[in-house]
């Protein structure tokens, strides 16, 4: 990088206010407090330009799976781009790495899935599934199974079509949205929505069951697919009971209606095991995936596509008229599969179900006795912490304190990296992560959530 | 890359077949057939798996300006890698090769350009184009401004909004397309539009005119923007006449329109300026960019927001609820300050406009004496072919004859990638091609053309 160590601090923060507009960004505020440079990482580490030492509990934006540093994905990036840097599959061509992640990954994803469409992130993997199962319903005969249904609270990225089958008020507020014929339900959100005496069980049947009720109220004959995160992580991780996939499963079923995953943020060992919908016990006709196919060390994403919908597009479909430049592109492949070697050597999968999630839950279940949690939850490396006002009835804090962001603050200030959505600070930090290192981030968290609690004392936010 | 070399071409299709839904394919199609494997490149020149040298006249999918194997942008890709594969731009954070970056394209592009929201690809960026242009008449007090006004034939890319703003029927008969307030105008395409004796000013003068009926049909109040390529390059390089651009900007001045220029393909030396408005002579407010910015070399791309939108969003505009993952990766930025060196140190554009360009034109003009070619027309280092029937009048073959297929089934088994679009052949050759290059893929047209002709003549097309 051309003049990467020559600058100060200062003059990189002027330079980005003067020419860089930032994703998800208030342009004016940051250029008042000056953005933070990250300049270099290993492991589960990053560096600033004024040499702070950062636990990146997030791994970089729930993608670096590998964590930084992994000298075996350079070499596969630099290997390839100096061989075949690129070429398109459009005009009846294809390349080797292409060919060879699309038989890696109808590997290492559950049976049902042979094929892949590639995109270039998770967002044009969404995009694409929106149109991919209206073609779908279209080949078969049924054009009037145009709706999409999915959740408050979602995220399925930032195209329109990925915006508008996420949930975020915030987004469908500007520039058009949500696109026709994509409709949303209320997300198994537990502290909002179970009723007091019931059990985590019985709610997430009855929250599966809205499901069918917005079915019914549309018309069976006219939706076309559900799509969901197992977890649903911008959101703020937020894991539902264990009946509600398998509810979802039957209800999609019995509707004969396409059940679609995102692994956008789940895929890749993330849950424990190597796709959220197996930890979750349900059975996706489509998959998205993104992020960790390549640990993020190159841009790739795409849609896994299974049986039922592949036999319909191959035998009956003719030519499916979308795609992208960089579908299939050969260095991104050549690095996923490298990534994907990683995991499998180093068996980070099992790493997680067998080993640092467990001890995750644990070093969780500790936090969660702090004053300021109300609930601690993990699922595999996915974790969060809901801050409350009052432990025992989770009364929260008044929004007006934005509680997430004071902690945030306080995480960024003590090197470590944790993500405020709301009153939950959640963490996805690198499948790598030792149980030597997760002491670690927990004893940060602690300090942090200290931190937050005297601010809150002092404030009188009690 | 695993296993890349250790495989026949049959073992390579039959895995494709299994696996790779190919972009804009008939899947069941390619699987009878078997995909080209394309295994290696050097400058302009491709290997496949049979061990064919082939001449990419295409530079990909129009986007490695700078050829293949340049060991410059595989070892900036590798430093970036190794030091920072990933980090994010969301929350107060940057990276300095995505800020170099940021600073690097305010310098090569028009001085209204100071800033720039980064997106995976051109899609991504044509998209985010949708949500901008209504956020910023939005954040103006006048949210009736929603419409935009593209053109039939026009390639904007592939997600929903990118599918939606480009004019190609076929990919709007599928999966729910067009999204709602976009509409669509006639292209500046002589052929299909000119009047008997009119002169190619009187027409591109004409045709610029379509915009202003639509915009007065809709109303100016209602109308967002308008969005077009300089040159048309998937709809078949339309090169318009000299006249349209400059009417169609002060069409859009008139009514306070924000026009927005597609330098997907443009961009980046292709026409012989940096950019594609600066060979047309217009002046706009938004600019997409991607393919050329990294050469294709890893996926990269963005908008060019000039200073009318980007001090509307940000002084007034608040949080911008958009972006990507990928906005700003540091490994595709670095790469792509790689490529621009590559571009500026090589003095690859005024390569194009002074010296192979030209030589270009007059290859094209030799061309055009042929007796398939009805119309010869580059634009720097694009170009088209058109074929016809009959050269006076221009009549064109029957459609079922699929003339550009079969010329472009040619020109593969010749060693030459060219494409066919409808009746026109067309190239876009990475811009370090030489002179004697440029004589080898015209001799290699010729014969393709002249094998072409002989089809025409045996099966009694003519």
């Amino acid at each position: 990088m051309t003049g990467t160590t020559q600058r100060t601090t200062q003059d990189w923060q002027a330079a980005d206010s003067a020419h860089f507009l930032h994703p998800f960004t208030d342009f004016q505020g940051l250029a008042r407090k000056g953005a933070r440079i990250i300049t270099e990482a290993d492991n589960i580490y990053l560096r600033d330009s004024d040499g702070h030492r950062i636990l990146d509990a997030m791994s970089g934006l729930w993608c670096v799976n590998v964590g930084y540093g992994q000298r075996a994905l350079v070499d596969a990036a630099a290997t390839q781009m100096q061989q075949l840097p690129f070429y398109n599959a459009f005009f009846q061509t294809a390349t080797p790495p292409a060919i060879a992640l699309a038989e890696k990954l109808a590997e290492v994803t559950p049976p049902q899935f042979q094929h892949v469409f590639f995109s270039g992130s998770g967002s044009e993997g969404n995009d694409t599934v929106v149109r991919m199962v209206r073609r779908y319903w279209d080949v078969l005969g049924q054009p009037a199974r145009q709706v999409i249904i999915s959740r408050h609270n979602a995220y399925h990225g930032s195209t329109m079509a990925g915006a508008s089958l996420g949930g975020m008020s915030g987004m469908h507020a500007q520039g058009g949205l949500p696109i026709p014929n994509i409709t949303h339900i209320d997300q198994p959100y537990w502290v909002e929505h179970k009723l007091p005496g019931e059990t985590m069980d019985a709610f997430g049947i009855r929250a599966a069951g809205w499901l069918e009720a917005k079915i019914l109220a549309i018309g069976a004959d006219k939706v076309a697919a559900f799509i969901g995160e197992p977890v649903q992580g911008a959101g703020g991780v937020i894991i539902p009971p264990a009946t509600y996939w398998p509810e979802i499963q039957r209800i999609c079923d019995r509707h004969g209606i396409l059940l679609v995953s995102d692994e956008v943020i789940c895929g890749f060992g993330r849950t424990g095991h190597w796709f959220g919908c197996e930890t979750m016990g349900f059975r996706p006709d489509l998959m998205t995936f993104a992020k960790g196919v390549t640990s993020g060390y190159i841009p790739l994403g795409g849609v896994m596509v299974g049986d039922r919908v592949a036999k319909v597009l191959i035998e009956q479909g003719g030519e499916f008229e979308h795609g992208y430049t960089y579908s299939g592109h050969p260095v991104a492949c050549a690095v996923a599969l490298a990534n994907i070697k990683i995991i499998q050597d180093q068996n980070l999968v099992g790493h997680v179900h067998d080993d640092v999630g467990p001890y995750l839950a644990e070093a969780f279940a500790l936090l969660g006795e702090h004053p300021l949690v109300g609930a601690a939850e993990t699922c595999g490396l996915m974790g969060a912490l809901l801050l409350v006002q009052d432990k025992a009835t989770l009364k929260p804090f008044d929004a007006a304190v934005g509680i997430g962001m004071v902690c945030r603050g306080h995480c960024f200030a003590n090197g470590l990296i944790m993500r405020a959505v709301g009153n939950r600070m959640i963490i996805a930090p690198p499948l790598v992560i030792t149980r030597a290192q997760i002491d670690e981030m927990a004893a940060l968290i602690r300090r942090c959530l200290d931190l937050t609690l005297a601010d809150v004392r002092r404030h009188g936010w009690l």
